[in-house]
């Protein structure tokens, strides 16, 4: 049972709430994602999108997510805001209830945005990416690829690799595997792994090649040029050919593994396109069952924010 | 009873007209903004947003409005549109009304180009802001949430703060307050207020606190640092000095005044958070008014659009 | 009957196929365009519109006319774009379809992109312009304006005027007047001829005043500023009095000669205001036909997309 008023990270959330948001979105996939018709159990809902770092996939997904379910929309970017004109963050969002948004889906550069945010209005806040500390949907969509593909996470190997020191994708999906019962592993050059991320109960590597045959789930994550300041790695050349997906490597894994990738992908990075466009590939599928996660996740909430306020 | 094709400022409008707008809104508030569902009275419709000038919550609230309304819109703003590829504004008018916009909202940078657009297109042109001139549905809004709380404007004191020479606000404000029987105060630095302001029925006052004791409503109008060019007052720390609003000079004003301000609000400079954020503040409740008045001008003008032609 | 699944240019199509695009144009137009009402025709599918190139009318056109039909409609432009992170086009549309798109309305600037893109997705694609390749619904827009005032196509003289070298308006008009029995002029500066235009079987001429009074319908391209790199005439001023339509050249041509232009008009260079706004433009008629037109596409590939799978 769902009885929380925002979603703001995987950390928060127990085992049975994350259950709780991808049973909704398997619900979610079948009813409506497969046919032509669209849901009206959000019509009426106005959801504002409060976007101040640029996106494109996560917004549009929020968006569509929005109006499969028949709510209304109000798109905010940091360009178009009134950000520019001195307001604040909280005021915008405070304007934005006013004109009767119940939920609001923000992305922000600094870590705890929506948690400050949380505090100070009434809708429901979805943290739709903090700076490097949580990404909660993309980790849903991500197990949610995995359980409808093995159908638990329980016992199951994921190994993260790459810029985890960076990644709130990789933060968010930390938080939500373990609580499901997996093993992580992560893995990445010693400069992009955070120290002491063993407290969080994953285990390091530096080597693909160590961990690739134990994985059963392999989720390659973005090399973020635009977040980087220093120089974390030589270079993408030394990068791909310690840390990217070939076909070679792949002969090396489980004959079962999954490949998933949060995209938008780097070709010839991160993964190769033959293994991009291969058999073993969850990628568009990720992209889909997002579209499913995002539903659930504005729906629950919508359902709390009408159920009444005691948080 | 609505006759007219266009909104273009409050200047042209009766007592009854006003009212019969700010009746409209009301009904608008209860029947729709209480609950979830939407309205279906310009489903069908086509409601074109034309903005010159950024804006943020203008914009918002009118395609809110509409869509509550059930509308469909199109957003044109200046820089995604075909000016830039040498189209004139009328051009531009006169495709979205060929594409079956029957409701034009218009922002522009130059006083009447709301009006020049009404003598070209039979759709129904509503002005969001011309130049300095006017913004009547702000002014509408502001005079919707002071009749809300206290049944009439008839006797009320009305005190308009800060930059009133460059301020489509004040001017609508003005213009509405004095149809609807309300005495009006301006209150600014002398560089801020126009010579012979006084023909319009308004007091002058060139100290906030000198006429802060009588007002029943306190408009903080925006320092609008992007519209001025030349240096206006010496700096934004004596403006606020004299003309800020704060706890101290809310003591010397009456128990139940009304603290209103069109925002976005610069904190600390019109007012400050204690201010914003106390009781006397309306602020919000403005913005939430704003989607009620938007709403009730848009299903006016297009009632007026399908009615047929005779200006 | 339309079997197609993608609509790439004009070029590919018969008469036949380009005849029940213009049928099924005139039924949305006299059903949805006149009155108030919303086909639910596209409810619940998703349009995405992905524009690499700036566009105002077209893009909003497409977007209307998805909404018209009451689909969900998905907006990417370049800016906004994933692009600008590395990811490829394909990708991109990729994405789009994994997030239930099943028709992509592309404009790009390499001429064969929608092709490129055609090959790789599921979903059906809409040719909105490529390079100077073709604009298929623009085409097919000025195509139906005429069908609409004259019954037929079949004997007509059609004169394009301008930049016929850079005009993908120009090669999709050529294409769909020829194969429905128009003859075709086409009329500019050599220099901005293609040369061998006459195997496409039409006719040339560098002086519109020796083919005015032959022509029923005069098509006025846009000089494209923003596409020309060098210098293709001596200057506006000259193009104008040799290409330019006015009052004086009116005098020659049919006494119905139908003046068109695609828009948008940069008045005093290809045509005056006095013609633009005369008697004899159907300039607006064509920004109105071309929604009617571009609801008929989506419809009929939409159709084509739930009758399943093979090319």
């Amino acid at each position: 049972m769902w009885t929380r008023k925002h979603l703001l990270g995987l950390e928060d959330l127990t085992a049975e709430e994350i259950t709780a948001i991808l049973d909704q979105a398997a619900v979610f996939k079948s009813e409506s994602l497969s046919g032509d018709s669209k849901l009206d159990l959000l019509a009426g809902t106005v959801v504002a999108n409060l976007f101040f770092e640029p996106s494109t996939r996560t917004r549009t997904s929020f968006s569509l997510a929005a109006k499969r379910l028949s709510a209304d929309t109000i798109d905010f970017t940091a360009a178009s805001s009134s950000l520019s004109k001195g307001e604040t963050f909280i005021d915008t969002a405070l304007n934005l209830q006013a004109m009767g948004a119940s939920l609001v889906v923000v992305r922000h550069k600094t870590p705890g945005a929506p948690h400050l945010l949380a505090r100070r209005v009434d809708a429901g806040v979805l943290n739709a990416g903090d700076g490097t500390h949580e990404h909660p949907t993309q980790a849903l969509l991500d197990i949610f690829t995995i359980r409808e593909k093995r159908g638990t996470l329980e016992g199951l190997t994921v190994t993260l690799v790459g810029d985890i020191l960076h990644s709130r994708v990789a933060r968010s999906n930390i938080w939500g595997l373990k609580k499901l019962g997996a093993r992580v592993v992560v893995c990445g050059p010693s400069t992009l792994i955070p120290p002491r991320i063993e407290e969080l109960g994953v285990e390091v590597s530096h080597r693909l090649d160590d961990v690739i045959a134990e994985a059963d789930c392999v989720n390659l994550l973005r090399i973020q040029f635009e977040r980087q300041r220093g120089a974390f790695f030589p270079s993408i050349r030394e990068y791909t050919q310690f840390f990217g997906m070939n076909a070679e490597r792949l002969r090396n894994a489980k004959p079962d593994v999954m490949i998933l990738a949060p995209g938008p992908i780097n070709r010839g990075v991160e993964l190769t396109p033959e293994v991009a466009d291969g058999p073993h590939s969850v990628i568009l599928e990720q992209v889909t069952n997002g579209l499913a996660i995002r539903m659930a996740c504005l729906f629950l909430l919508q359902q709390r924010q009408e159920a009444g306020d005691p948080q």
